[in-house]
């Protein structure tokens, strides 16, 4: 444990880097130019949605890893099923069982990442024209997913209770045939919103009667500052896919997730994942499932996580209420992120975010998440990386590229 | 290593369930009952695709994963780039620098099995009715891949030494316009030809002449039994893109590979691969890397593993002449498979399938390899998973299945 306090200046980030990617999309180099400075020496990050390196079970995962290479060697090195280890099978049913509704191994796909989950059942339901909804602003990886595919986007507004379904429905009853809907139902990214429990029954409502899939993608939700969670949407309504995320929760490294589907999609959902790449890893699934072996574990963990990001959270709170009075947000509840908005209007978030590079201090400018929303004076800013005396150094440095901006428009 | 000898009977194969996979491609339930059956416990599998237990370096592995947990534990358990961990971008370019052209870091992609390198490729590059050329039969995961992106597939018949590019490039003057070219250059899977030197160089010249891009897939190239190895085709033409994959030379557990492509390429490819799957698990890529940073050690057991092979081949070649002498097959110089033709018109390769499961012994029917040419002969049969006394048994239940065949069929 003795490389935890490696500074998480530079560190790789490829949920930031998604902005960057040069893929179909036709993002810009601009931007891509801007991002990788991010990553410099002596540049700060706000900007990563990378976990606190600190948070990590490294002692467990030691164990686990000695455990599982002594006892069943072979299984962690040769091939294992595409659909996935049994036992890492079986852990995820029964966490999304204990989240959700009951959910049985044979709906359970071990996924290399819940970002592969999303892409599956993008690429397996999903073709060129099909409609699909989702928050604004969005995770940037789904839009990318979404986009690969050639589905129409339907941008719905939300608050800080999460998508507004009764706009949604509006949109469906004038006609709308949305074949998915998309939310990141706790602690969103970008917005940090909590999906309430009326719109979730309300969105199992709709699933139902207008007939399109959820996709509940859920990584943020063991990071609630007060321990609290809302039911999957799956207790409403039969049509979810559950993505299963466990790098928030445990590590990002081993890429190893799951998703839970409705029974008669999993064989398309695992022939995509066959083609895609045979199999998840099998060393990580198993050394996974022997953690989470011990009922106990996870539980305790998360707890210490809770309070983690519940320090680091309060304490940049605090600076920045202090430091930075045109920057205005709500409390966060949980998760990694604040969604900022600039009240100056002499000072876009666009343009502060070179200036902060300048300053050594790097955050997410808000446009491009936004979809039909404009993101201009937005920014998303994480309290995960930074340790305290950085998070100090790092609202000075935005305080003063703010100030150096306001003076370059004119302004005292 | 104590469960080195645990029986590889009913062990997971990716690489056939490929036939079973219910994907959009509308494989039929037939073929998944029957290779159900064939993980069944009790039935001997020449079927298999997967490595020997035995031919994994599981003590070298275990040492380089407590040097990484040691030394560097965030790292392993942390988001890395989608490019891949520095060091195993180096490992593979110098593996890559060592058996074809020169190759720099920059245009090297980790990936999620070469598998993943395939598909990512395919999606990068092709768009639906786009004609890819390649051998038949061929490894039915490419198949896939490519009928999953929509392509049409121009097959080219083969013999002994490879695809037949002077047939290739007939239609190419005929006006076929090829996109992509895939080969399998070192003992082919179903075949276990090897594409001679001059057939290399010449497809580099048509790739050049008609602008297609080679996808070389080389998984088996390790495992020449007198340790030989032809250059890989880019170093006869730039238009390669070379899949690098471990899983046969070390261990596919741990689903590390990664590809080398044209400079212009590598930004697609990236952002292909951050929908998919944003990394490849950081934890195996330092603990390749570490295992690779030894020069000697890969050559050092790739030799152990050509041992290990021919010796199984030989044993199983003894035996197939001995007692089946209606198999007909070229003596294998590497590789895992034997690609047999029974020369008995009674007896099919379909018909003959079920009754050897009834047996008590399986091996892949040579049809779902089959593009434009008639499998229902041929067979595909793997010396790599079982032991001689297995092998010794397996080979008297297929000579009893094929007698029952030939009473079936009313022949003495």
């Amino acid at each position: 444990m003795h490389d935890l306090l490696a500074p998480p200046v530079g560190a790789a980030d490829p949920w930031t880097d998604l902005l960057a990617a040069r893929t179909r999309l036709g993002r810009s180099d601009a931007i891509r130019d801007i991002l990788a400075a991010a990553g410099a020496t002596g540049v700060l990050s706000l900007a990563g949605g990378i976990p606190a390196p600190d948070s990590f079970p490294t002692d467990r995962l030691r164990t686990a890893l000695d455990e599982v290479m002594t006892r069943q060697p072979v299984r962690a090195l040769q091939y294992a099923p595409t659909e996935g280890i049994e036992e890492m099978r079986a852990s995820l049913a029964a966490l999304a069982t204990a989240t959700g509704a009951p959910a049985g191994v044979e709906r359970v796909l071990v996924t290399s990442g819940s970002q592969q989950g999303l892409d599956l059942t993008a690429q397996a339901l999903l073709d060129p024209g099909d409609l699909v909804a989702l928050d604004d602003p969005s995770y940037l990886g789904a839009v990318q997913v979404f986009r690969r595919v050639g589905a129409r986007l339907l941008a719905v507004p939300g608050d800080a209770d999460g998508m507004r379904t009764d706009i949604l429905e509006q949109r469906l009853a004038q006609g709308a045939r949305c074949k998915l809907v998309y939310v990141v139902p706790h602690f969103h990214n970008p917005t940090g919103a909590v999906l309430s429990a009326e719109r979730r029954e309300h969105l199992g409502r709709l699933a139902d009667r207008y007939g399109f899939l959820i996709v509940e993608d859920d990584p943020y939700a063991d990071l609630a500052f007060d321990g609290a969670r809302l039911p999957a949407t799956d207790v409403y309504t039969d049509r979810t896919v559950r993505l299963m995320s466990l790098s928030k929760s445990l590590c990002p490294g081993l890429r190893v997730a799951g998703l839970v589907a409705p029974e008669g999609l999993l064989p398309d959902l695992a022939g995509m994942k066959q083609a895609s790449d045979l199999q998840t890893n099998s060393l990580g699934q198993l050394v996974l499932a022997e953690l989470l072996r011990d009922p106990q574990f996870l539980p305790d963990h998360v707890s210490r996580l809770q309070a983690l990001y519940r320090g680091k959270a309060e304490h940049l709170v605090r600076l920045l209420r202090e430091q930075l009075p045109w920057l205005d947000f709500d409390e966060p509840r949980g998760g990694l992120f604040l969604w900022c908005a600039l009240t100056d209007p002499a000072v876009s978030a666009d343009l502060l975010y070179p200036g902060a590079l300048a300053e050594g201090v790097a955050f997410v400018p808000g446009t491009p998440f936004c979809i039909d929303q404009d993101g201009s004076s937005l920014m998303r800013i994480s309290y995960a990386a930074l340790d305290p005396a950085q998070q100090q150094q790092a609202v000075e440095r935005l305080a003063r590229a703010f100030t150096i901006q306001r003076q370059k428009a004119g302004k005292p």
